[in-house]
C-alpha cells in the first residue's frame, strides 16, 4: 500500500513532496538546513536577512551541491543591500523567493520575468490583497505565536488564515504556532495549502543557531516568549536579560529613541548566532515553550506529517 | 440520507447535538441567547459575572421555560457573591456550571456532590493540570485571541490546544478566535471535543449586548481589538474612547493605581448593556474584525456545523 501522501496547490506549484515550508530565518537557516529540509521533501529556505552578500551567494551554491530538489531564498524587503541580494539570487537561478518586510511591488516584476516563483508574508487581510495585486504566487499569512519580527494587527494564525484565504484567489500558507502535525492538520481546515515551519526548524541538527540558543529555547516554558518592542518594528523574543531590559524600558513609558538605543546594534547575531544569552536578543515563536528535542530536519518534516495524516483521518472519524 | 453529524466526548458528556458551546459573557448572555443556542442543539451559558443572584435566579427560571435541553451558567469564582451564587445554582438544579478565574478547587466537590457537571476556564497547561486534580470534568483552553479576560502568558489557541489536550485526560473544549466552521474544524484537529464561541454569538440577534454595540463591532476591522491593562487583569478590548485612554496611559509608563482609576467602576456594563461607546469598556475577540452580520442564534450553530463537516471532508479529500 502506498504511504499516503497530501498534495495540494502548494506542492503542485513548487514541486514538493510535502506542504512543509522551513521558515527563512536570520542567524539559523543557512543552506545546511535547507537542504536537509528540500532533500526531506519540504521546502527549505536559506535566510538571507542576516548574510552579506558573499555568504548568501556561498549559501546558495552549497545548497544546491546539496540538494537536487527546490529551495527558496527569503528576502526581507527592508534590507540595505537588497539590490545585490536580488542580483545573486537572478544570477544563480534560484528558483523561488519569499520576501517581507516591505513593499512587494518592487521586486516581484524583475523576479517573475527571470521565471523566479515569488511569495510575500503578510500579517493582515489588507497587505494580502495588495501583495496579490503586486502579482505574487502565492502568500504566507504569518500569525502572532510566530517568532521574530511581527504584525501590528496581532491577529493570530487561527483568526488571520481563514480570512486571508478568503478574501485572496492564490494559494495561503500558514505561519506562525505550527510546531506539530495536528497545528498543521488544523491550517489546512483553515484553509491553508502549505504550512511554513520556523521554531521547530530552529531546534534541528542542521539549524545554524548557536548551541546555547538551541539548548536555552528548549528550556523556555509555556509564556516564556513576549511580544515586544511594538513602538519600533514588533519582534517575539525568549526572555533573558535582554527582553527584561527592554521590557523594563518599556513598562516605564521609554520612547522609540531610548528602546532604539537598547536595541544597539547586532544583538541578533549576538545572540542567536554567537549564543550570549544575557546579552543577545533570542527571536523565537510560541512553541518553544513546547518543545523538549532537538532533532534531525528529516525527521521533523516525517514526524509532521505522519501526525498530520493521522490528525486528518483521526477527525474525519468523528463525522458520523 | 441522514445529516452528517459530529459527535465527541464533549457532546456525550452533556448530552448536546453539537459540539458548540455558547460561551458565558458579562452583559451579552442572559437567559434568551443561552436557550436558543442550547434549543440549536449546541449548549447555552448563561453568564453570572454580570448579574445579581436575583437576576441570576430570573435567568435560569427563565432559561429552563424556554428549553428542555441542557444549558449551563458560567461562574467568575472570584465573584464577590460566589456563595449566593453557588447556592442559586444548586437549588435550582443546573446541570453544568463553567468556572473561570480562581481556584477550581474551591466549589468544584460541592457541585459535583449534586450531580452537576463542572468545566473550568484556563489559559495555560500548568493550570489545566491543576483544574484536572480537582476533579472537573473537562475544561477550556482559551487562547489570546479571545475577547474579554484573558491569561497572562498570551499563548494563542493554536498552540494552547494541542499542548493541553495531550497533557490532561479529560475533554479539552477550545476557546478564542472561533468564529465559523474553519476554525472549528482546526480546534477538532488541534484535540479538542468542541468549541467555545463568544464573539460570534454577541452579534447575534439574542444576545443582550446594548444594540450601539453589537452595530459597533460589525464595524470594526482587523486590528480593531488589543489586550491591554496586563498589569491588572489582561483584557482584549475593542478600541474607542476608552481603549485610547488606557493605551496611552500604558504608553507614558503609567502603574497600577493610575491605571485602577481610569478604569473606574462599571465600564463593561456602560459599554456592553448600556451602549456607551466612547466611555464604555467593550470587551470583544480578535474575530470582531472579521464579523459583518447580526444573526439568530440558530442559524450560527447551523451555519458552523455546515462549515465545519464540510472542511473536514475537504481536508480529507486532500489526501491521497
Amino acid at each position: 500500500m502506498l504511504k499516503p501522501s497530501l498534495k495540494t496547490k502548494v506542492t503542485r506549484l513548487f514541486g514538493l513532496e510535502n506542504p512543509i515550508i522551513q521558515a527563512g530565518m536570520i542567524w539559523c537557516s543557512g543552506w545546511k538546513l535547507a537542504s536537509a529540509v528540500s532533500n526531506a521533501g519540504g521546502l527549505g529556505i536559506i535566510g538571507s536577512g542576516s548574510m552579506y552578500p558573499k555568504e548568501l551567494e556561498e549559501n546558495i551554491k552549497k545548497c544546491q551541491a546539496n540538494t537536487k530538489k527546490p529551495f527558496a531564498v527569503n528576502v526581507p524587503l527592508l534590507y540595505p543591500a537588497i539590490e545585490k541580494h536580488i542580483e545573486i539570487i537572478i544570477r544563480n537561478k534560484v528558483p523561488i523567493v519569499f520576501t517581507s518586510a516591505g513593499n512587494p511591488k518592487t521586486h516581484t516584476p524583475k523576479l517573475k520575468s527571470y521565471g523566479i516563483k515569488v511569495v510575500h508574508v503578510v500579517s493582515s487581510v489588507k497587505f494580502a490583497k495588495k501583495a496579490e495585486m503586486a502579482g505574487v504566487d502565492a502568500l504566507v499569512a504569518e500569525g502572532f505565536e510566530a517568532g521574530g519580527h511581527n504584525g501590528r494587527e496581532e491577529t493570530t494564525t487561527l483568526v488571520l488564515v481563514p480570512a486571508v484565504a478568503k478574501a485572496v484567489s492564490i494559494p495561503v500558507i500558514a505561519a506562525g504556532g505550527i510546531g506539530n502535525g495536528q497545528a498543521m492538520a488544523a491550517c489546512m481546515a483553515l484553509g491553508a495549502e502549505a504550512v511554513q515551519v520556523g521554531t521547530r526548524f530552529v531546534a534541528s541538527a542542521e539549524s545554524s543557531a548557536h548551541t546555547n540558543f538551541k539548548r536555552y529555547l528548549l528550556e523556555a516554558k509555556e509564556g516564556d516568549t513576549e511580544l515586544v518592542m511594538k513602538q519600533l518594528q514588533p519582534v517575539r523574543l525568549l526572555k533573558n536579560d535582554f527582553y527584561k531590559e527592554v521590557k523594563a524600558a518599556e513598562l516605564r513609558g521609554a520612547k522609540k529613541e531610548e528602546l532604539k538605543k537598547i536595541l544597539g546594534r547586532a544583538r541578533a547575531k549576538k545572540g542567536m548566532s554567537q549564543g550570549e544569552l544575557n546579552e543577545g536578543e533570542l527571536e523565537i515563536g510560541q512553541i518553544s515553550g513546547y518543545l523538549n528535542n532537538i532533532l534531525p530536519a528529516a525527521e521533523i518534516v516525517a514526524n509532521m506529517m505522519q501526525e498530520c495524516i493521522e490528525t486528518i483521518k483521526r477527525t474525519h472519524r468523528s463525522l458520523s
